[in-house]
């Protein structure tokens, strides 16, 4: 199933310089899909990555933090159907007992293999399973094969998430070619693998995302363009207001196009395929109809513009009020109060799709919502709330909550 | 319709000394029934009370928290239908009408009497309505009458909300009286209303409570009894995390029954009060099956236990497996991890209405879960998680989110 409002994906489906995909049925998924996928590079690839702050980390994320200290890599290894998470040192020995049979086939060494799981928590992966398809993901390896990568690491997913830019640089092309899966869980609250500090506020749900880049970039530099790129677009969205033990975005850089760039030049393109891809995870959120960009604007610092942004896009009476297409201003306003973050609500403005629902913190009328109503039965929308005249801004991705999300997730092991 | 496994209710239908009552049918509400509501002392009352920390708050709420530093009022007048929220210079005049009307009526100030509303936010509260009712209200005022003022406050409540306790010194006696509403929007982070502080924390829905005492107790003590209370009651409970513009607790000591009392004395039987009618509103929230307390224990503080057992109990996924009766340990440890909280996973216990699925992180086994999923077809039960050896413990209320909720909250308005 394609995404709704899908650009042309064609011209998406060329391949990166120096990287080759694939994809298997190990067994692991009970309904016999492809669960198995990897992703080699040509030459050891620079790797930066983003992965979960929350305290219970899967045995992957462990593993993945501990060999991105090495700054490049060959492979990425993912599993769906089974998030290998609070699985113990079996947990831990599994993954890298993974890691080890996909490295011997590839003749590399294993702690270049990057691991990433997604499915349900407390399993432990069938490592072997794995290992009995080594050789066949190896031998499946090509270029164009990434939508099969994409297909494999998908879980509720009812669509592949794959996004494309490219970058010109004095007639010089680079590309950023991103794929990624997710449909619940979706909160991610990512930090840079190198950084050792605490996490610093309340988290968030499981989405891989993966990022292949031909450009030539240093490794700090890389690290710089994924965390911006991260910050704004998969830790700015939510389905559901909950982080993974799972999340892990990685970005690999070949340096095959030989178009050496820096953070700022890389950056943009990678913000975007970010975004394409934050987007399509949210619109495809379990069960969801409809995207809503949360855009908070006038208050003192970004800072607090997100803290407001993400405490509208994550409440349950906002999301319910989206699912019924109801302008319900109040609830928006109500959690906007409730973010902690000071404002004055007689100077406060609401609209939706651009139509002004609330003006200095009354309502405008019924017929303004009901034109707000009309937009809210499109996909896509935004709904902005202006607090006051200060520079922060900051917009946040939710999606609407009704029975579809209930029936996803009141079932989910059974 | 009564609450689930309501104990006793004769004993609770006895008046509390220095109070009396009444409920008139104001139409507020497009359905008819009885929508206001009339509390009055028989002489000015010792008050304390706990106000949202919304940053947006109704009228009603500025003008109790104004009102509540006199530290006496003689009334307490209340109105469902509407919450007069975001209704800007217009509902601060109603509500001053509205109450300047009934205060005629009983021939005492107008500052004395304390309003309270809930409703939809953005509606207009039309005090020509209960101006017009302000005469039968004084006139149908009777120490018995509570029950009548219990319902007329309620909204979406299936069942009203009463409890009472009585305290027994050296042979004498004082009662205190609860009264509650509150099925949706609730999840209240109340500060008291003579702390300017700002708010220090996200916080959360609409619930009312009127705590009535024929103890004689000063002011600062009826504060900090009722601050005590409300800590691990109303503000330890959650439904869909939504705080609301209009949550309000009053504590009105009569003194009637000439026993004097200290914090320390009225606060064990304030305090159970507000859990019970806290209990009462979880079970009744909207459209639950099902209430479970998340109880956090070996932290090294409470106050960490506190955000852990917060984030657990507002977990969608969470709360859609409580839902499905689903023993999914997984998402009760993701959500645990992503409090922003220390803790050791692979320390963690995690038992299911006595039955342990978790041991040292890891899954006890598909027969221990399908012991706790038993468990979980009842209609009350407590989920602990043990993350540590530390002294800090918290317990929080909350309730499973399922196709009710989303029916009761995707139409609210039309």
């Amino acid at each position: 199933m394609p995404p709704p409002d899908s650009s042309d994906t064609t011209a998406s489906h060329a391949p990166v310089a120096g990287f080759r995909f694939s994809a298997a049925s190990a067994g692991i998924r009970r309904d016999g899909r492809e669960d198995v996928a990897l992703a080699v590079a040509d030459a050891p690839a620079v790797v930066a990555g983003m992965l979960t702050r929350n305290q219970v980390r899967a045995a992957p994320v462990d593993i993945v933090a501990q060999r991105l200290q090495a700054g490049s890599a060959r492979a990425v290894l993912v599993n769906s159907g089974c998030a290998n998470a609070c699985t113990g040192q079996a947990g831990f020995e599994a993954t890298l007992a993974s890691c080890a049979a996909v490295a011997r086939e590839l003749g590399i060494a294993e702690q270049e293999v990057l691991p990433a799981s997604t499915g349900v928590i407390g399993a432990l992966l069938p490592a072997d399973r794995i290992a009995a398809r080594a050789g066949e993901l190896v031998a499946g390896l090509a270029p164009g094969r990434f939508p099969g990568f994409a297909r494999a690491i998908g879980t509720t997913d009812r669509w592949e998430k794959i996004a494309r830019r490219t970058i010109d640089v004095a007639g010089r092309q680079a590309s950023v070619l991103g794929i990624a899966k997710g449909a619940g869980m979706i909160h991610p609250d990512l930090a840079p693998a190198r950084a050792s500090k605490a996490p610093s506020g309340p988290p968030h749900a499981t989405m891989l995302a993966f990022l292949f880049t031909d450009a030539a970039i240093g490794r700090d530099e890389l690290e710089r363009a994924l965390a911006g790129a991260v910050d704004r677009s998969f830790n700015a969205c939510s389905v559901d207001g909950d982080t993974s033990t799972n999340d892990c975005v990685l970005a690999l850089a070949s340096g095959a196009s030989r178009l050496a760039l820096g953070a700022s030049e890389l950056g943009p393109a990678l913000g975007e395929v970010c975004s394409e891809l934050a987007r399509s995870m949210v619109a495809d959120g379990e069960g969801a109809e409809h995207v809503a960009e949360i855009r908070v604007v006038g208050l003192p610092s970004e800072q607090e513009a997100r803290l407001v942004a993400r405490t509208v896009a994550t409440s349950l009476l906002v999301k319910t009020a989206l699912y019924g297409r109801d302008a319900n201003w109040g609830r928006l306003l109500g959690a906007a109060g409730r973010a902690g973050v000071a404002f004055d609500p007689a100077r406060a403005r609401i609209s939706i799709g651009g139509v002004e629902i609330v003006r200095a913190g009354v309502g405008v009328g019924g017929d303004a919502e009901k034109r707000a109503a009309a937009v809210m039965a499109g996909k896509s929308y935004v709904i902005e709330l202006c607090l006051g005249d200060g520079p922060g801004s900051f917009g946040y991705l939710t999606s609407d909550l009704g029975h579809g999300y209930v029936d996803v997730n009141a079932g989910y092991r059974s």
